[in-house]
């Protein structure tokens, strides 16, 4: 398999379903729905809604329920940025090189259309009710959207981390350091495997087996996230590198170092591999994709 | 009817259930929960809680599942105060002479309190599928409640009220404070009304009634608002009064005068309590909150 050809064939399609989920600019006066569409196309890999859509169809869905719940998920992990970013959280400028949402719209707009992002990804996977006939497994699914993104979830994990940067904290036990990586990015990517086995319909083992593999697979794509702070050119990363270093912030890399690190990320990913390999259903390509966010220089 | 008295027995009620639904402090390591639960519990009258409340059993409701919208509807209205007050939007530093969960807590657990609150909603109100029969009923009322929120509600409202501030536009057309009024403010207090009635298995044309009363009581609260600014004391307010005078901001009152605008807010209130006279039901309370609403000197 050609991992990239692949993965931009599903990229594309992932972000044609997103996109016609966008809400449309005319609907509100102003530039609230400019701003949340502004940041909805600022570029991205569209992981979430692909691994999604993988999900789904690895569990043997084939209809269109799913495709509210991509763009949902896309909105829900955007929001997060557009906060992040914000003078009151990271105070970032940029973002993927292009202005980020507060610094071309105002903080104002920047606080508003994360708020407006993160309901209309609720507004939009309930219109699933719509083309299901099983309410009960749209409702599931919504639950398990709403948790992982939660207190339960990315927000808490969010807020860990940023309440102990604003603090000066910087120097974390393994364990703040593990529940942050779990809940502020495992979640939701647990999220999507499992709203995509869900709305298959499969059962309790196979949604189960998704979220051990999404939490594994997480755990292991924010510790490539540290290495690529360490190794990556500014080019590659298209962020200022070096940024944990020089905030002589713990990471997995100051845990165990470079070495140390990519072979956590490594053990975690087979494990998660492994799991997939169990399970039934054509999963190949779902496979590549989890080895390359665990080691994404290639 | 003594209406102080009843309405403080069902504030009090209320507040209990709503509390009840408030997140486990120690569930989030951190200070994001104690900051959500801060802002719950700094005050407020509950009418929205209540409103959906006196919905509800008006249309004969007697079950547990409304409770967990009752404590969502809430959660909605206290993440939208919590996000107004931060310094990238009004900067408050006080609200009802307490200190705003930004200045308490700072401006990032602001955002992310906030954040948290609305999705906490969702999965508050979520949590009535697991108490009805009947998972079309929740899910109605869902959307309803993310509709009433979102860019086709209360966010777009606001959105739009705080983008001519930032611009620095005080002179407001009429259609344009309407648009502002209708969203910003009437359909938070439609959605309550709708959902009690969805909840309670009312027909179609019971829920949009509620609508249209929850369209015209929600105007005449935000007018009652423009005049209680001009002409209510420091102290009855709680709030610096004359804020829109200084800013020469447009309001009923500068576009019809103290008495035109009262006249304005009684005639709409006038409408609603017509409209829930033709209606079955207990709803003797349910009128004087009406009124209530619409002239909050008494």
């Amino acid at each position: 398999m050609n991992f990239d050809e692949e993965f931009q064939k599903r990229k594309a399609e992932a972000e044609e379903i997103v996109c016609r989920y966008l809400p449309d600019e005319k609907e509100v006066p102003g530039k609230l729905t400019e701003a949340m569409n502004y940041s909805m196309l600022a570029g991205g890999k569209r992981i979430r809604p692909v691994l999604m859509l993988e999900s789904y169809r690895m569990c043997g869905g084939d209809a269109a329920v799913v495709e509210p719940f991509m763009a949902a998920i896309e909105m829900i992990h955007t929001h997060s940025l557009v906060h992040d970013d914000l003078p009151a959280i990271d105070d970032d400028e940029f973002r993927r090189g292009k202005k980020t949402t507060h610094a071309a719209f105002g903080a104002a707009l920047g606080v508003l259309a994360g708020d407006a992002l993160l309901n209309y990804a609720y507004e939009t996977a309930m219109t699933a009710f719509d083309c299901c006939q099983d309410p009960a497994k749209v409702a599931r699914a919504l639950r398990v959207l709403a948790q992982k993104t939660g207190i339960g979830g990315m927000l808490g994990g969010q807020s860990v981390d940023v309440e102990n940067e604003k603090n000066g904290v910087f120097q974390l036990e393994r364990k703040t350091i593990d529940y942050i990586y779990v809940n502020k990015t495992a979640a939701l990517l647990e999220a999507p495997l499992m709203i995509g086995a869900i709305l298959a319909g499969a059962d309790e083992k196979t949604v189960s087996a998704m979220q051990e593999i999404g939490h594994r697979a997480g755990l292991a794509f924010q510790i490539a996230d540290d290495v690529l702070d360490v190794t990556s050119t500014l080019e590659e990363l298209g962020k200022p590198i070096g940024s944990d270093e020089k905030n002589n912030k713990t990471t997995y890399v100051t845990l165990m170092g470079v070495e140390g690190a990519r072979e956590e990320a490594e053990r975690l990913t087979r494990e998660a591999v492994e799991l997939l390999a169990s399970m039934d259903g054509e999963h190949e390509f779902l496979k590549e994709l989890l080895l390359f966010m665990a080691d994404r220089r290639k």
